[in-house]
């Protein structure tokens, strides 16, 4: 349960257009990822979750101010589209992780506008989609984002993603992954930024059932789990000015050359 | 020395308004503050660097294309004026980093567009200009950048920078600072991005002497020193295909979803 | 609540010498610093925990085996008798950290021979005994240990811990402190080793009331939710050898030259 | 070079039992491991290195205090016999490694005495002989220890080492393999302890002709160049009492509960 023992609010988006373009995917989510992926969350998390959807097609990406004012957790797939994100609600939702909104980025997430401005990197890696085997170790076995998985998490078909991925260095690293092909991958890392705390997965991909995989399902939940807020409510890293022996009542910062205000931060 | 024996180019970029405009500035630093600063790093590195200065005054605040191309380390000192740094500027000091140029921060940088855009954070912190001393402790006494000062620092006078700052957990933090108000601040963390190294540096100000202290002079000698580029070349992390068992020869991406392709990213 | 829904069995062990020896200790705690960590516990977790108490006089020092293997998470406290404590006790309590068993140590537990066998290093530092003024500084708001919690914790008298404090990286640094004097402490960090989780938080002295401060308290509370155990069941890691393609049953190691087995560890 | 420009001491230990039992070993190894390992750091790191070997036979193991008061970087190589290591003799390095003596862990030396204490884990992992190619993929393209070798370093035929390995998080996490059967292991890790430096290196095994392969030699040289001593002489991390005010004159520990000396750590 969240803060004041209300579900938590949890908003699953997802591009949606390789279901509507292409039909070998929407043979696999006939309702779309989103739907798949929503469905995770709800089974493992329950009541405590209250589970909704946004799609890019809708009017403001489906995040408008008033709806994201209100959400605990975002966990965002895209990819195809990553260019028609509107910057300014990219701006929106990053604003919204410094809060402390928690946030999981998923597979081809790594390259959307939001991930790479939290980053700071280019966020690229190296990959190919050719039915490899991928294999997700875990290397951080008491992390709640590890519980309830076998070790290897066996998926049999899938997109490889390999090194070098530039990200930052980790806060934590839960999970690598081997593929077929011999490539390795950091599969699953979190990240703290600002207040918000961040859960990268990579594995899930349009063009296999991976998000039908129950320890792909379980992981997606635990990692939902872990980025909630931890703070009673959001409250974006400030600049304050403290007196000496004050350390509680900041007061705002008033430029950085203020003929009037000596004490101004210089 | 950098590679092929050639001296490393390092830049030393400030702002150098507060010179022009606030007499006691002008009578700690009557060259600019960038002068002072460029002054440290030829006075350790000696032969083995070539040292510039750069300010936000000239034709493309001193960065342009040709000339950043050929940057080994870039020192950055803004404060006042951050917001008139142009946003193309930073977007390309921001890709030379990603490619691999090292990066000094100082002190107020920690505010400049550049420090955020690499961060991901809002990079605030708690502040007051009232004549604290500073203590700056070394937690990693092993590491380069903490070489030949003592451990504490002690610096008179100084801005105060307190915690919580806003920034990614770095790589390795270096110094952790106190001030006589009971303030803490992590103020030497080291940061890797892209292929580029980064060192925040906190100590410095304007108002205070601090760029004259022989023991911050030594320390951002050596920051220089650590974050040199690591790779033979300029090369930003780039995202290719690799056929299976192929590791060395990588293809472009020629988007997520081109009919002609469907080994196109998926 | 710990696995299935029955309380956490928490154990606070405490040296308890000071208390019998020296009266301005036992005025301050006067049924032993062990009882009122013990009262912290249970006041921030109540039903959640069921919490007894251990001591370096009883047989074993309390923590015979039998006992020691329904334990969820120990809370260490030793000063002046570090030398006393049995090695065959040390190395039972190793074993069950690296089994999954919580630990937090508290103050100059940092000297225990169980702290120094865990971490690998020295665990020295620089100290003072003389009514400094300690403020712990939060550096990851984020953390659920430092929830629920002011920052700073502002405690009037504490022994001085300061820098150089010998321990290895943390995996994650909480809090840091800093003093009077000026000197600071990485004072809340987290570690993971083996299956167990252990949080080494510094307040906390027997001249002085800090087990008594309500936010230290509280802290105290936290670390013990925070490092309960993981795994559904205690397992030390163990070395096997897997078959190619075979991923989840091991068999045990036969020796590194074993001339029945060529198929053995070489 | 090392301090004052004379040649760093590197010894490389080499336990030197399969080479003499095993005729396939010797057959790839005629000299025993530790020469080659030694010709490796001799090839890449030139006069700037003094390196001789030590080996297990001999007297103190070839490391009486004499001898290793005078080594800089130690390199250790064992497998069979970690149990006939004398206690003291590993009590000794370990001191020195806390002192600044920089360490190069290779391949089963995981499970040495001496690493397993600096550790404080089980260094546990999964493993397997039986041919795989393990390839050697840089996660951190810029770190000194991954200059000059292709990503990824290609190994025809390895033992399998892999997750979950039971050590303490890394410093820095250099290298991931994975092994032909799918296994992944964290193969490069950088742990600073005390004021020494430590590399372990995963790759190199008695059955395959490892440490002839060029990639690998160049990293073990990296290596040691990487591990060597920071600073100027060598110095255990000591706890000491400081006045206030005082920061740089500590005095020694009385003891406890001194009653001559209430100001003793209390």
């Amino acid at each position: 349960m969240g803060q004041n023992d209300r579900p938590r609010t949890v908003v699953v988006w997802g591009e949606n257009r390789h279901e509507q373009v292409e039909e070998h995917v929407r043979a696999l989510y006939p309702d779309g990822m989103h739907e798949t992926i929503r469905s995770a969350v709800e089974e493992h998390l329950g009541g405590s979750v209250s589970v909704s959807t946004a799609t890019l097609d809708q009017p403001e990406h489906g995040l408008d101010a008033d709806r994201l004012a209100d959400v605990d957790v975002l966990v965002w797939w895209g990819h195809a589209a990553h260019g028609e994100v509107r910057d300014d609600v990219v701006e929106r939702v990053h604003q919204r992780v410094l809060e402390g909104m928690g946030l999981v980025v998923l597979h081809s997430g790594h390259w959307s506008k939001l991930f790479v401005k939290l980053m700071g990197t280019t966020c690229t890696l190296r990959w190919r989609s050719e039915h490899d085997r991928e294999l997700v170790w875990t290397v951080n076995p008491t992390h709640p984002i590890a519980q309830g998985v076998p070790n290897p998490i066996v998926i049999p078909e899938q997109e490889m993603y390999g090194e070098f991925f530039d990200v930052p260095v980790p806060d934590e690293l839960v999970f690598i992954s081997s593929f077929s092909g011999g490539e390795v991958f950091r599969s699953g890392m979190t990240f703290r930024r600002g207040h918000g705390k961040i859960f990268y997965f990579s594995p899930g991909d349009q063009d296999f059932p991976v998000y039908h995989h129950p320890d792909v399902r379980r992981v997606i939940a635990n990692g939902v789990d872990w980025v909630a807020p931890a703070l009673p409510a959001p409250a974006l890293p400030t600049l304050l000015r403290y007196e000496s022996g004050e350390f509680f009542e900041g007061h705002d910062y008033r430029g950085a050359m203020n003929a009037d205000d000596r004490v101004a931060r210089s």
